[in-house]
């Protein structure tokens, strides 16, 4: 494909997810677009959702309700209704695999989900000024998920056309953004035999024509929800008789986010999303925190769990509420190899695009790409995280997030060298 | 009508309005009900929403979005259309005047709105058992506005067959549970050229058999809605660069329900309804609280409220968050006056299935048909609020409340008799 | 004695105490000079300490240490060494018995102790600009007890003087403020024998010439003085390694003032001491709060107390703490006899300077005179509350309080003549 | 002086130190009893509190109440009176200059000041056992500068043993706990010509044996005192009329802890001294919060600073309380020069007790020897901080904290050889 053309092709399909970001497990519109593409591409085998990933592994599955609404939505569009139905119940993500005959196993894993954040329809924000702002209702493509899933179709195309010589696997993975997908994707046996494999992401705080040859730094995390539940009451009649599950609620929440530091390293809390009661004049009956806790360790991680959970229980107690507390998704720390930091740099350096190469850097954040970057060197192969730089006006997962689209192609082109060169490599060391 | 065949109506009648019970507002079904049942009784007069009360004095309508769902699944019902597009808009109410020659002016007036709470499943939840449950999730009669309907419906039917001289109003109120009904009723100007009124409530915690002649100790009370902006960010990557809506709420419940208590009488705080946030690894950029405050004297509800802005406002300041305050609901306190009281007790005297009589008591909460009594009294009429007593097994505002239907037709005498006892007082006082 | 000559006596007594007041079970100089003052009285006997009180009914009885700092004190002041040394141990609190022939026993009770208090220096502050502000560092009259120990004297000597026929022992009660002295008094086994029993307080918010006949409305209280014990840790090097007492405290003061009102009647909660912490950096190992519930009940005040002792468990248990909570001071509710009422407002209307009567009035505060109270009408005796207005600057327990002087002979003459007036009554009832 | 001797000495004077721990510009008797040493030493000239340090630099200095009751404790002790009358008012800390012909200029800085903690008694409590346990109620040497100001005498006889050519001045410095003397001393103008300088700690979780050569990860540090003012009142009578400190206060306890981490790096707050109120049933009026803020780099302690100073005003205003915030003891970040770490290094790897050198460790925590090392740095000199491992039951500003005695010598031996080399070095460097 002549790349004037490729870019092309990459910038619509990207601006096409854009319109329909759809959140983790309910990623139906997206995979069933992704098989579409991947089947005008070389491709020797597609895998769709139960196929790639071990479904009981999956973190963080929404109730079936709300995988139906969104289920239901994916069929008003013009998509293969049998590809649809193969996801049916949040069984999302596909994997493609290219044959190019003797030679390593280079994996690539791109991640494909939107989160639930309104768009800005400012005037300068370039996805409602081209006309390709979100069509679904308070969700967007902020963290440039929609750019990652363009890049790994446009690495297959750009392998399948050079004389990379092995088998080439690229994993779209479901669910990253509640970290409820690698885990499930790890333990999908696809993964076992690859000699080299790269995970992506694009910006963090990186300007486009830079690239991070190893991301590391990555914060353990795991996510959980809280259920208050207290006994309803009549708020002006009878004060006395209710049990106030928002009130054990916010006093969770204030002391959550005052969980003490550690000095072994970084944590973090977030009560991301509350709720609770239904009237103002109604004692409210019940209660709930969407959270999760981060750590620069596994450890670290689970110190600050453990806080949160006894803060939690203890709130619920002095409500005199009962709390259900149930895990969400999950990630483990993680650390790139050299191997592929160093491949990764010498592609970087060829790339016309790429104007600076940051060799190593922390991403302050979670990724679950962790669990399959541990499950490869479990195994023996060599893992890296690549961040590929993009001018973005607003900040991940804010409402102005956008992606240089230039950005994708240097991504591709640096991607494509890197998984040559970590073939050539790992075939060398045999 | 025969006294067996006029329950049965008004039993019936009650089932069918618990099975579709409506929200402040939102009273489309409902009005266009009561509507049909009024068309089918002797009537002079029925006006719809907009004529019998005046719609800028609603309080604490909802939007668009909102009333829109409501409408729509009105629609699907088997109602007269016309009717309910004279409501569309949250239009809602209705009222009936019937003439029965010179005489004075009587007023009654029953609320009709149900509340946002899940009705109880359990089989020995009477409306489960007998199958009249809500059919509208989340949302039912948990305060026995359906049986109130009924009494209104009864009581025209039964004056109409009685020797009443005089004209009798009944108005059918909207949106009393969010006090935002009372104060638009009261300006549309039907209540001036009363001689007397009466308004009426189930329960209270009074058994069946049991009637409160006079109902004082209202509390005055005030809505309030505030909403927190912040900023959102990344949770694990930045928590540094968000302002975090949820904590100022959070921080907001704890201090609201700790405001001081006053010496001079009862107040009351309750955040009733809260949110926020969006996703466990976003820092929330937005929350709410829909909150009331009440106090015994309406000097009190304002002490409360003066203090709950404040919190709100330092609350926000604290974590650099901006907050708008917007009011909801209210109402003033009121007293029943002596003269209606004591025709109440003679009329329950007389009705077979009294069994106690108490003269005077409080409510302890709020009701927005003080709104109407200070009209009335300000006009130089006389007003009561009737306690109807009902068996319930839950309390008021939970998901077991239910209503002993025998006390619908004790209710229906005890008014009728009043009615006509007032009439007659009134006539002699001229 | 001459009227004129009666009241410089007491007003000149008054503000020697208001010079030194001294809390509660540290009243070693006040008891000291009201026995010297005994002394001087045509008393038949004096009662001190032990000999007037059940000792091991004191409630809240500070340390040793604290104890003995005040002790020395009085040590310095010049009073009688033996008196003093009967009162070593915090066995402070006097009686004294006047008998006067056949005929009821009637009883007095007024409070004698001081609070921990600044006192105004302002320039329009009486007893600054007069020479006789406290000379306590941080405690002060700051509750007109100073006032009522002259009434009590002034009352001995009236009833002296007139034709009273019967016994009159007056209580000059320690530890009032802490409701710690009234149990103890109670208990003593002075008060099963009275016919009649009086107990007063200045202020209230009436003013001079203003007499409550029968003060009404004690809310029942309860004091607790929780102590949270953590552990320390260095807090920049350690964070994770302390357990925060001073957030467990925290966590609790906030929640402790958010416990639900309650619909029967009024409540209160007070965080009213607190502190905690050792230094900037060092995690607080320790914290404590000296805390008190209030009800109109006795009941209410229990459900406050559960509720609160509830929170601060909870609070300790959600930061990893222990803490031990052990009870101070209670007292009951209680009702003044309309016996004692109507005696106590027929001598009011005598005498000169009353200006007005107020038969009944609610306290809204709490009083262990309740327990006196309860025990003589226990035993079948008349008890009541009187008020005795004064007009006061500042309010009661605020730096600026102060006592009309005038009003110390009015109260004087009202009770001697009630006094009178019961001791007829009850023996014509006999 | 003999190896044995010098060991006994050292011992001895530590133990003496250690039962009379001094805080905060309150080392009254350690200052005098520094200089008594100093004078039986070798040494060129004395320099006492006002003339090594600029007093108008002085942090935290507490109030002449607090000082006079340690001076008066002071003066009961057997030492110079007129060195004690040198310090009072807070004066402390003392220098040594040792003059040993020409060459560079070397300083060494040890502080001096305890804590206030109370100390263990347990039997397994080697100063307990041992007895020379605190006999300062509540305070202690819970953080080894008892052994610091022995190290400090110790090097002094050493190098004065020793052929050193040149000038060591020894800096023995008060209120470091509260990092109230480092920039005092900085500023005193005796650090400028300094071509090379060390300070030291103990103990920070590396055995006896240990050597660090150059401790960084100073966290940047600053100290406040929050005063909260409101409104006292009834607690029973009149809940509404008080403002109430201590809500203020607790709101702000929990909301600081609350404060945001930063993705730049490790950040603290504490609130580590707190209380507020007078007695149970008056409404607290005041409340205070002693606490300090750190942050891994300067901007991240002011990032912290300006959000904590925030959360305090706006937790006055929420409970209408007036707020003075002060500031306390600050201290920057800094970094050992590595030319320092080097002769240290080389030191060590001589030392006999050595068993174990790292060449550079973080401390996690805050010193005010960074004003010290940026002073010298700036003025041209190398600095370094050098960790001196010591076998320590308990951790720092704990109650069983101690020193392992053996780790004294070690460091005498280690920071002898070292200046000895600086001084050649910066010599050859000329």
């Amino acid at each position: 494909m002549a790349i004037e053309q490729h870019r092309d092709w990459l910038v619509s399909l990207r601006r096409d997810l854009h319109r329909r970001p759809e959140p983790a497990w309910r990623e139906f519109y997206t995979t069933a677009r992704i098989v579409e593409e991947l089947r005008d591409l070389p491709v020797d085998e597609i895998l769709i959702g139960r196929e790639m990933l071990d479904s009981d592994q999956r973190l963080g599955v929404p109730d079936d309700a709300e995988l139906d609404t969104w289920f239901e939505q994916a069929h008003e569009y013009d998509v293969d209704e049998e590809v649809l139905d193969q996801l049916r119940g949040g069984h999302t993500g596909a994997m493609a695999v290219l044959n190019r005959g003797d030679g390593p196993t280079i994996g690539l894993r791109v991640d494909i989900d939107g989160l639930p954040q309104e768009e800005s329809s400012a005037s300068d924000h370039h996805p409602a000024s081209e006309g390709f702002r979100s069509t679904h209702d308070d969700h967007m493509h902020a963290c440039g998920h929609d750019g990652h899933t363009a890049i790994g179709l446009g690495v297959i195309q750009a392998i399948a056309d050079s004389d990379f010589q092995g088998t080439l696997k690229v994993f779209f993975q479901p669910a990253e953004e509640i970290v409820g997908g690698g885990k499930a994707v790890a333990e999908g046996g696809h993964l076992d035999d690859l000699d080299a494999f790269l995970a992506i992401h694009l910006g963090l705080d990186h300007p486009t024509g830079e690239i991070v040859a190893g991301v590391d730094g990555f914060l353990a995390v795991s996510h959980f929800d809280a259920e208050f539940t207290g006994e309803p009451g009549h708020a002006g009649g009878h004060p006395e008789q209710g049990r106030n599950a928002v009130q054990a609620m916010a006093t969770a929440v204030q002391n959550l986010y005052a969980i003490p530091r550690h000095n072994d390293g970084a944590t973090r809390v977030n009560a991301g999303k509350v709720g609770g009661g239904t009237a103002s004049n109604i004692i409210p009956e019940a209660a709930f925190i969407e959270g999760e806790v981060r750590g620069e360790t596994t450890e670290l991680m689970e110190y600050t769990h453990e806080k949160a959970i006894n803060v939690i229980e203890s709130a619920a107690e002095m409500h005199e509420c009962e709390v259900s507390i149930t895990g969400g998704g999950e990630a483990p720390s993680a650390r790139s190899d050299e191997a592929a930091v160093e491949q990764v740099a010498q592609a970087a350096e060829r790339t016309a695009g790429v104007r600076s190469i940051v060799r190593r850097d922390d991403l302050g954040g979670s990724e679950d790409a962790t669990y399959l970057m541990q499950r490869v060197q479990d195994h023996g192969g060599v893992a890296g995280f690549v961040g590929i730089g993009t001018d973005h006006p607003g900040g991940h997962h804010t409402s102005t997030f956008d992606v240089d689209e230039d950005s994708i192609s240097i991504g591709v082109e640096v991607l494509t060298d890197a998984i040559q060169r970590l073939a050539t490599e790992t075939q060398a060391a045999d």
